[in-house]
């Protein structure tokens, strides 16, 4: 992609309506555009590392037996008041027709997902059953302040599991925890195993967590033991304690600490609790009527891409992992050097690289800046001076170090 | 994909509230649930294929300039105040928050793209620009009986173009017709290019109509030279004419037919339309300020996949073009098999093809029935005289031929 046909340049200054470190950052980047509070739209270049986000998540689904649907985001109130949430459940969105019929927009899929399940599944043989869906989702935060980290429009994975009985939700939640490490691990991201609350249903639900100076949670972590809970469930001893202090694991008596984070993913053993209004039910092996056991593990796409700008940065801009960068190599062209630079980006698209070519006639201090800032990986600088010797600078955008290279070096260290 | 293991069984009746063909079909073949009329969950096969289509529609918009980005659905209400369409859009939806704010689920994205555009557009050197997405669109449709052909929720591909002139949108405008003959060509439809309504700032638009006997629109069109329009602009006399009857083309004055048609694409030079109200204007290369003019390009996919289920089907069932199918083999193993089956099933799979593999313990004719009515493009079957063989039935949905043969032969022909 050439740089200067890309729609979405950088801003020097980020807009003044963003507080946040993701929101100033992705749109300074090019990657975001605010539509309203918590709403925004995807450059092209924050397109491709959702949809890059997205497939990694959707690989890791189907590694666990995931079925991709997709449900819509208008849902009838009878399922809502069913379960008890129409009036309950605060942050939903509620749309009347003009001929009075009143619909949810989706916040998350329980009250579709199960009645979809009690259509198809009569017999255990119909069970287990994991569907997930990657989908935009609709919350009427009051707060919407913390760029992608709390939007009212937001995308998200979410996939549901339903089971024949409680040990086999229990192995298939240990199965889903791995996936999720695997995920987080893919995007770059150390994320936190975390008690919270399971709700009137469980003891705990689990949240993935980073940790983030900006995020809404706070933890107690133990960073000796596995220990790590929600401030929503902690004994009244630890919760004394505010972020920054430390204290003593209650678990391994060493060191705890009290950090900020925020929740990227989170899974709960639902059980019964969405089975029981749906009458979704099952014959067991005996023909007697059983209750369809159900778990729902959750992952905010747009939300992840947000924590990872608000993790992987510096002072200059954004890091981007490679399994997520919108492109691989960000090339830039000095002074004269347009004839070999554009030499240089025939070749790496023709060996399949992806990338992102900055071609337009401005200064080195900008193009390097911008560089710094898009973010990629890799960076190849051709100037006047490499130029002549037939070479390329390439710089890691996590390393000092430069390499000045010829073409052929720089595509075998590129198409591994 | 064993079957067994499947989510989204076919059904042997359609349901009772469905009048539509395309709806019918979708969902005895477990592609589509349906949630609310003109509201559906798109099942494991449904999602396949939609997500087949609308990977060609990125291809095709790619091919063309397109740089993909994902705009919000819920968009400002002073937007559609300052375009006269909040009052004006019969079919918008318009959400309250408890604060007060109200928005529209977008039927549309005008509103979002233009005010977008304006952010990064200041002189002629950002021209010209193609910014698409693909997304879910919602319209409040007081008819929604159709099936996937009208949708309250529906998804759409909508391509907006920016130009410097009225002639570089032409010329933008003739590329972008043939990208959409090429996308109709590819998912297997015949689309007749259709003169429509420009409405207030074009002679026409285009549609591009495909002839279904439940569609809701009426085309005049001559089956000798390319003239077609539709029913809403057509002169007085042809007006007479009713679907069926035959009159002579005002072009070559040969035959045209009177025909019912579903519309899969329509195309706008949009011009000012859009640009006066947000301002989006740009600098020429005197330094003058000028409008920037627009063409909005839209496809409804899952219309798409409504209109490809209507008209590739027969009384068995669904028949998917291989570009589209979601797998592209149906292998079923009758008798006791299983062994041998589960041999080819795993042969086909490490050679890349996408199959099905119905291994259930049920009765051929169920077995065979199913696979017609799923409609994969083709079907392997193995039986217990084909296995004492070491050979495969093979067939295509579209003929009656059987060819008996080895795996080797049957995977030289599948993997080309």
């Amino acid at each position: 992609m050439r740089y200067s046909e890309l729609f979405g340049k950088t801003l020097r200054e980020a807009p003044r309506d963003e507080e946040s470190k993701n929101a100033q950052l992705l749109a300074r980047g090019g990657y975001v555009n605010k539509l309203m509070s918590g709403v925004y739209t995807f450059l092209p270049l924050g397109t491709r590392v959702l949809t890059k986000i997205e497939n990694i998540v959707r690989e890791e689904m189907a590694a666990i037996g995931g079925q991709e649907i997709l449900m819509p985001t208008m849902q009838p109130k009878e399922n809502w008041v069913a379960t008890g949430r129409w009036d309950d459940f605060d942050v939903l969105y509620k749309v009347k027709s003009p001929d009075g019929r009143e619909v949810a927009l989706g916040p998350t899929h329980e009250e579709v997902v199960a009645p979809l399940a009690k259509q198809y599944v009569q017999s255990y043989k119909d069970l287990p059953l994991y569907l997930y869906q990657i989908q935009t989702k609709f919350r009427d935060e009051l707060r919407a302040k913390n760029g992608l980290l709390r939007g009212r429009e937001f995308r998200m994975k979410d996939l549901y599991s339903f089971h024949s009985s409680v040990e086999d939700l229990e192995a298939y939640y240990e199965k889903a925890k791995q996936a999720y490490a695997k995920i987080f691990d893919r995007v770059g991201l150390k994320a936190l195993l975390t008690e919270a609350s399971g709700g009137t249903f469980s003891k705990y639900s689990h949240e993935f967590q980073v940790q983030v100076e900006s995020g809404e949670d706070v933890l107690y972590h133990c960073s000796k033991c596995s220990f790590c809970q929600n401030k929503e469930i902690v004994s009244a001893d630890l919760d004394k304690l505010k972020v920054g202090e430390a204290g003593v694991c209650p678990k391994c008596g060493e060191n705890l600490e009290v950090v900020s984070a925020t929740e990227v993913g989170n899974i709960f053993q639902l059980k019964n609790k969405y089975s029981d209004p749906f009458k979704l039910t099952f014959l067991d092996s005996d023909g007697q009527t059983q209750t369809v056991m159900m778990g729902c593990y959750g992952i905010g796409t747009s939300r992840l891409m947000g924590t990872i700008a608000e993790v992987l940065s510096d002072e200059k801009g954004l890091r981007w992992p490679e399994e997520v960068a919108p492109y691989k190599v960000h090339l830039v062209s000095l002074g004269k050097s347009m004839p070999f630079a554009n030499e240089v980006y025939h070749k790496l698209v023709s060996a399949g690289v992806e990338v992102l070519y900055d071609e337009r006639d401005c200064s080195a201090g900008v193009k390097l800046g911008d560089a710094d800032l898009v973010g990629l990986p890799l960076r190849v600088v051709v100037s006047d001076k490499t130029a002549a010797e037939n070479k390329v600078e390439l710089k890691a955008r996590n390393s000092e170090e430069v390499r000045v290279i010829s073409i052929d070096e720089t595509l075998e260290i590129l198409v591994k």
